[in-house]
């Protein structure tokens, strides 16, 4: 183990929380909608953040590119320029009003692991560890504007899908349109991808976006994996009638059976231990106040810790839903829109966060938490090109995706120091 | 009788069906959404149909006026300027993506009614009849735009409230700023207003907009009173939280409390003889994939024959609502937007239509059904300043409010036939 791995003076650590909390402030104010927070993926407020993490990038002496998803990118090299890098990073686009922590905060950590430690030469800073860092803040992780999450990782993994050139958001706009009113080349996404032979793998500070850590009263986790995930759009067909002279016997209404089919789902994954199903979004067409619904539509999230109990739930859904809709005269259709596969957290990097956790821990503690991430993070589509770490922040009552989403200072600056020592263990490891 | 009540030649009510046919069709392109019906309040289609409308009645001799709130009439003086008028009417807005008879084929009637009636004078048209004929296009019947119903027939019946003036359409824009944009001015609203006693009464034909007619093989029916109806806009409020992060004993899901509502709603009416619930809009909030909705909104549409039963089954509905909402941790309210008593149509009315009806079947057949209309009509408005009576013709399966929506050519000249015997009946009442 090296001399310097040592605990960071406590000063420093209350200073760098205290900018990351500021910080979050500040970006929270970079919003397509007043009084709320609202950042999605290609849009201008997303040119503005990236330039806002460039100006810090710099400021703790990286250089810094957008890269050609949109990705806002800083490299610190190592003394040895032909070096691999280790990534840090999370996402810096959000919910429709969203809180102001969910991966904004991780990317603001990852700078401060940076400002700690980083080493002054020449006039500027280097890596003294056997990598370089880089620190990554992605454009599209909740997948908000398009439906589609991930496309920002997805882009640095190289696993671009060119069907998604045609989603479109809420007005139309076609994700190709959007690369190009943003003023990227679509042609060139595959610029963004790296090489796994580049790379030592990628950490990632989130908050847990759960109740886990506040009802144990711990501030920190190690992440064993990030749940398998699959999302679907799914459409019921009735008959639109009109709402006076249609008599129940003779009604093929698709918003009762969406009804139904949105309480099946809570029925189905509330009698599992691990399955968490959502319907966040439903509609009622043609949605007049007159008119039995001839159409609805609805989407479902579904989350597990295995990929195989995911799938058994969604099978038993769909029996439901034949049942419910057969029933009443309805047909359904589902598409799938996304299906990521459990990823599971690299031993080492485990190892290092446990590690990192534990000197932030009185002698003698217990060893610090382990859980898996319900929440879908960058890591699922990192996962594919290097090993992944991650490190969770207690998250108070376990409210995210909503205003009320916060992070005490205190649990930020024990995370910065976990984070930074988790890089020093693993930069201690034999190559 | 007058000795002109016989039957009208039957090529002259073949071509008069066929000319109302044909112009349901015409006015069928006058559509905001190309491929669909769309026509709603103070938008261009509306004064596009109108102009229609007023050339259609000058063809058969009227004169012809837009009223103050946007209502076409047209109207044929009797041989006494001084006398009463019978108003025949019915509307030509629309619901989204509407058929092309609900309103439109009851004006168009009218005006073959006229053309029947009339008698030539001095190179123009009067009225034999006692009374002056009067046809009213009715501009919103169905509340498309502004969510209130009955806007067109309020203001003829002098009942505008001027707390509509605020209502908005779905873009925002206000009553008030649609009425400028249209050319109208809100202030003189009230010179729409008809007095009761410059009135004979209030006729309309209507396709049946259920199926009962056409399950018992008539063409032709009598009305007996226009549905009693309350229609509300509920407010579900929950908590908006992580999709995956929130385990379901923590969820306050404001969808899934709308989802059991609706099918609340359902199963309360269900198991009423003559009450019918619909809940046509339905949307959750924020409304994205991976948020557990922290509000929903929906609309309840409740008609029944009688008011005490209908206000009855709001009230199990909302008892329902309360154990429902309470046990999932969520709050609800409701804002009445519409609230109609029944409107009976007048016993001399319903006479005369019988008369009609009878008119157009073989001697020796039975009387003519007699059915009450589960659907709104302007009749609800006007019959607070004049009687009203209504013919309502087949509508094969009841599918209305919805592109299929349907009448025959058959039917429809049969209808001609029975609303102008009517008339000619009405005429030879003592006064």
């Amino acid at each position: 183990m090296p001399a310097r791995l040592t605990s960071f003076p406590p000063d420093r650590l209350a200073t760098a929380a205290r900018r990351v909390m500021a910080r979050c402030d500040e970006l929270a104010r970079v919003t397509a909608t007043t009084g709320k927070i609202e950042r999605v993926y290609l849009s201008p407020e997303h040119a503005r953040v990236n330039r806002l993490a460039a100006e810090w990038m710099r400021e703790v002496g990286m250089t810094t590119r957008q890269d050609a998803a949109g990705n806002q990118l800083g490299r610190l090299e190592a003394a040895d320029a032909a070096a691999r890098a280790l990534l840090l990073g999370s996402h810096l686009d959000t919910v429709l009003d969203a809180g102001r922590f969910d991966g904004i905060v991780g990317v603001l950590m990852a700078l401060e692991v940076v400002r700690l430690l980083r080493e002054p030469v020449d006039g500027g800073f280097v890596s003294p560890l056997p990598f370089a860092l880089e620190v990554l803040a992605f454009s599209d992780e909740e997948g908000t504007r398009f439906g589609k999450a991930l496309l920002g990782s997805s882009a640095v993994a190289g696993s671009w899908n060119d069907e998604w050139w045609s989603l479109e958001d809420a007005d139309g706009t076609s994700l190709r349109q959007a690369f190009l009113e943003f003023g990227l080349d679509p042609a060139r996404v595959g610029e963004a991808a790296r090489r796994p032979d580049e790379l030592v793998g990628y950490l990632e500070a989130h908050i847990e976006q759960g109740p886990e850590l506040h009802r144990r009263g711990e501030s920190l986790a190690v992440v064993s994996s990030i749940a398998s995930a699959r999302r679907f759009q799914l459409q019921v067909e009735g008959e639109a009638r009109h709402a006076g002279g249609t008599p129940y016997d003779m009604r093929r209404d698709a918003l009762l059976g969406a009804s139904e089919a949105a309480l099946a789902v809570e029925r189905i994954c509330r009698s599992e231990h691990h399955i968490i199903g959502t319907v966040g979004q439903l509609e009622a067409f043609p949605g007049a106040v007159n008119i039995v619904p001839g159409e609805a539509r609805f989407s479902l999230d579904l989350r597990g810790e295995f990929d195989g109990e995911r799938d058994r739930v969604w099978d038993a859904i769909a029996r439901d839903l034949d049942e419910i809709m057969g029933r009443r005269g309805l047909r359904w259709r589902a598409r799938e829109v996304h299906n990521a596969a459990a990823v599971m957290c690299a031993p080492l990097l485990q190892d290092v966060i446990r590690e990192g956790i534990v000197s932030t821990l009185p002698r003698g503690a217990d060893a610090p938490p382990v859980i898996f991430s319900r929440a879908g993070h960058d890591g699922m589509a990192i996962g594919s090109i290097t090993d992944v770490g991650m490190l969770f922040l207690r998250n108070p009552d376990g409210i995210s995706h909503h205003p009320d989403e916060a992070v005490s200072a205190p649990d930020v600056a024990l995370g910065i120091q976990a984070f930074a020592e988790s890089v020093l263990h693993l930069a201690a490891e034999p190559a």
